[in-house]
């Protein structure tokens, strides 16, 4: 395992470290919770909708680099691909908290589900107001007909920025809670694998991806995809990647106009992920789509996993006009609004 | 070599098809070379000095994600981590000339430098006004005393910055030139790296790093470093890291005012590029530096080189004002201006 570590058992917090360091002005460590990371109270505008979420790490910029203005107020920090804990949701939802409710929009995963469960109970007590919606794009961890069952990952990111910018807005509670829902039930992704990654605080991979072939529809944490295949090209797998799209949506959302992101798993070339991009809009296009917008880099990735994430937003007025709000993701365009 | 590639020889025409789909409303083949990247004429405000930058392929988003309002015009693409020709560099020229001339900036390698010299020749003689400044950050690949031999590398990051901000408003050719060159002669940088990387191409490492080992002082294409030592604590890195750049800036500089780049080198998880910058800061802190601006993602990067570079920019209220004005660097920030 070559990596730049201290003690592997406290990579999370030494991460922490470096993130308020490097966004002091913007963010502060959760007095309550040394797990949880909010907008400080000078950077958040008062009254609005607070939103929350919250994950395992591993997945930088996921979630930290969403805080900012037009999306998050406070995150939950679990350990590498691990759950944050019901106290830390509980801190997460009273920061954000500021009498207007909370939506606490997260990815599908059974142990962030029974902690936020538990989370809002206490929240509950104490007269606070919290609504979830969970992402559920990942097409390949549950079949169609289940999915509600579907795990959240990449395609996440663009429920967090339409409910951020009606948050922004002083969206009410339940218009920002439908809105994210409508977002996430529009959204789909697929993923492929190339190579496994490597828990730092385990120190080897776990699990494997022979050389020579990659693993289609693999999951955030390595979660075994539908098939293994040769690793030939790479046309073919965009291709490959975009008919598992169109199959899932139907037919009759396939010459609608789509947000489009291509997420680099974290090792992944960004010369790669453009190439991909390209065959895949040349794909969708072909089959009548309109790709209405793209994002291409590494938006939710998986430590040091190779591989990609194709997510599609099929859109509608509304959507397009909440994804092209104004927003300042702190840890996401790396402090380049200013550069 | 896992990877996601058709014809590994085409591999950075792929790359630019991809590019130039996901840019379209911004970016545009130049009719005279394939391998120059302009923005259209609709994107770049009429009248202002042009300013182009090339460089081999390898580095994304470098160089081409710099274009975008307040940096860079066009850029000369090569092959992977090989110089574009003279008559790349002279289109690019021809393209970004306004009549106000152009400004050159580069990194400071044998090959780029014949080419652009080359092209300037031709660009001359069709009675352009052409200047060139030359990255020259990367302490490691020249001794103190010969820093004008040294070689450009992410550090050049902070000179498409500011001048590309002068120019923007409006500065002369000569006003551009002496505020990039005055930014590169105050920018230091110095990298460590973890492993090798695989040009597609050739399909296997080209230098090796073996296990258990880092490299200190690795250059951006693999040029050998100052030292092979142990891989063991990320703090003891970051601390030599700093060391380094201190003894380079001499102790005159180091109560001074920097702005700080971490960058990744292409497959180091942001996890840990936080984790560095954390410590980072802590010592420059400690010696009584100031960090005033700090910049953590993967800004010049190096295939799937793992590593990372520091750069210091030692700043005065000149370089303050230019590095904070805005910009919209279209391939940085993922398209996030507006997620």
């Amino acid at each position: 395992m070559q990596r730049l570590l201290n003690d592997p058992d406290r990579v999370v917090d030494d991460m922490l470290d470096g993130f308020l360091r490097v966004h002091a002005e913007s963010v502060q460590r959760c007095d309550e919770n040394p797990r949880v990371i909010t907008r400080t109270s000078a950077a958040q505008p008062p009254g609005k909708v607070g939103l929350v979420t919250g994950g395992g790490s591993g997945h930088e910029p996921a979630f930290l680099g969403y805080l900012g203005e037009g999306m998050l107020d406070a995150v939950a920090v679990g350990e590498v691909f691990s759950s944050p804990t019901a106290n830390a949701f509980l801190a997460a939802i009273r920061a954000a908290d500021q009498g207007q409710g909370v939506a606490c929009l997260f990815g599908n995963y059974a142990g962030d589900s029974m902690n936020v469960q538990m989370a809002i109970a206490m929240a509950e007590d104490e007269h606070r107001r919290v609504r979830i919606v969970k992402a559920r794009d990942d097409i390949a961890s549950a079949p169609h007909q289940d999915a509600e069952k579907r795990h959240g990952i990449a395609g996440g990111v663009f429920m967090l920025k339409t409910a951020g910018a009606l948050a922004q807005q002083g969206g009410t509670l339940e218009q920002v809670i439908q809105l994210a829902d409508k977002t996430a039930q529009r959204t789909r992704s697929i993923c492929v694998g190339l190579s496994p990654c490597v828990i730092p605080a385990v120190g080897k991979p776990n699990f494997t991806i022979a050389p020579g072939t990659y693993e289609f529809g693999i999951g955030h944490h390595g979660e075994a995809g539908q098939r293994v295949a040769p690793l030939e090209n790479a046309q073919d797998i965009a291709r490959q990647m975009v008919d598992a799209l169109r199959e899932d949506f139907g037919l009759q959302a396939e010459k609608g106009a789509f947000a489009m992101m291509v997420s680099g798993l974290g090792t992944t070339p960004l010369m790669e992920q453009y190439l991909m991009a390209g065959h895949i809009v040349d794909e969708l296009t072909g089959h009548g789509a309109q790709v209405w917008r793209l994002y291409v880099g590494d938006y939710v990735t998986s430590l040091d996993m190779n591989g990609l994430c194709l997510t599609l937003l099929l859109l509608d007025d509304e959507l397009k006009r909440f994804l092209t709000l104004p927003a300042a993701p702190l840890g996401l365009g790396l402090g380049l609004a200013s550069l």
